[in-house]
């Protein structure tokens, strides 16, 4: 696997790939990777002939300095994992590679930031809009894949794509879940015992709301009602930041349920803030991000 | 002369170029073409293999719907010029064509937009940067040319390139004058034959206060203030915006002058609003922008 530390060296190689007709494809990371990285990487794998994972846990994203300090970090098992799954590049810069002393540029996609994670989360998305952005100046890909657990960070990603022309696609992958449902995570592995019980209620409390709405409730206010009361029965060490009923892919609140919805809850547990999704459409009865696969 | 008006159209070609090997060179205007996009163009023409012009007044970038409305459009003299001097493509996008339903993204280079144009015209580089971003991931250039009488625009624009890792040269490009010393711009041929006459104070001001700092003055409010006193009494039809110095490249207002500095100046005359700048670096006696080309 070949590593690079720096963006030059990074792009230099991303660009001798293209010239030689590589299709690249692209998972950025911030390490700690589970299971769910790896089903995007193997996604990656099939559909490129270069696959590159980034690992860049990148400070401007975390609102909270000791989230950012807690984050977990496992380079050198990161690196196995990879190794073992055929990646052929691993870029994994420091924060002074990407940002450089007089760094001043900033990238935000408007109206999807406003709600959910861009609410409780301040200047979040643009941490992430921004990083993401670099990395796709830096890795050239033809893809990048997403995993659907941040589906508003999706969204946002694939308006900024389509919103500043860029040359690639922006591919989704399902929500990775354990055998109780719930959706992995890099900050899983910080809970308690007894949180992690808990947090199974996230999943469960997503079900809830899934089987009022296919039951025929188009009031978005009483479907989250149900599911907050159900949340505080069941995880009484969370604290729920929002349970929210969006359209799509508009990220705003709706006052009524129809067509597209995305379905999100966050959680802060003692240890760990968690957040899960399901995305539905009532009409045709079809979710996503449900499935324990 | 190919005509491009969507960007996907445009980015089709450009990265059909790009297959072949050949250097794309860019000059991104807003039309209106006078000598100095010209001089700009001559010089692409002899760095690349293909030249790309892009006609597009952005809306994005006016902060006042006056000087939007009232900039001049000539497409049909601009595609005449552009063909005379060989240019092999235009893109002539629409404004629905770079800003189709739903879009959010916006760019910014913080700090270097706090001064200068960007206190007076609240808005401007956040549209500046937006667009050209737009227009680097559409044209696809190897490098792009800026003039220099935009200054701030091009240290933003640099930085921006820099900061987001875009794989292009920003090349700037001398001021170009007429024989009296007036920076050509599209503006120009708005002005009234008075406020034309007065108009050249602005250039007569600017070889002031360069006097004034290459004679050894290093107080930067008594150089303003010598050039604020002259512009009153020699542009009476004028209001000055502002007489800045500030350091180069953060732009950044200086309270000593030393190392390089822009010496940066715009009056608002009844018709328009004119800006120009002198690049100074006083220990070595030098200066760009001055010269009558």
């Amino acid at each position: 696997m070949r590593t690079f530390s720096t963006p030059k060296e990074m792009q230099l190689f991303a660009k001798q790939l293209r010239k030689e007709g590589k299709v690249i494809g692209f998972v950025p990371t911030m390490g700690a990777l589970h299971e769910g990285h790896l089903r995007l990487i193997r996604k990656a794998r099939r559909e490129a002939d270069i696959v590159v994972v980034s690992i860049f846990v990148n400070p401007t994203q975390f609102d909270d300095p000791e989230d950012f300090a807690r984050y977990p970090r496992t380079f050198d098992e990161d690196r196995y994992k990879l190794e073992m799954e055929g990646v052929q590049v691993l870029f994994a810069p420091g924060p002074d590679d990407m940002y450089p002393p007089g760094f001043s540029t900033f990238v935000e996609v408007k109206g999807l930031d406003r709600y959910m994670e861009g609410a409780y989360r301040p200047g979040h998305f643009r941490g992430v809009t921004t990083v993401v952005l670099k990395l796709f100046n830096i890795v050239m890909p033809h893809f990048a894949i997403f995993g659907l657990k941040d589906a508003q960070q999706y969204y946002i990603i694939k308006r900024m794509v389509e919103d500043l022309n860029l040359d690639l696609e922006v591919v989704p992958h399902e929500t990775v879940r354990e055998k109780d449902g719930l959706a992995l995570s890099s900050r899983n592995r910080l809970l308690s015992p007894e949180s992690r019980k808990q947090a199974t209620a996230i999943y469960r409390a997503l079900k809830l709301g899934k089987e009022l709405i296919f039951s025929g409730e188009r009031n978005p206010w009483k479907v989250k009602e149900e599911m907050l009361r159900f949340l505080k029965e069941e995880a009484p060490l969370g604290e729920v930041d929002y349970v929210e009923i969006a359209g799509v892919p508009d990220l705003q609140p709706v006052s009524e349920i129809e067509g597209k919805v995305l379905l999100a809850v966050a959680v802060r547990f003692p240890e760990a803030r968690l957040i899960d999704n399901f995305i539905l459409s009532p009409d045709d009865r079809l979710v996503w991000n449900e499935r324990i696969n």
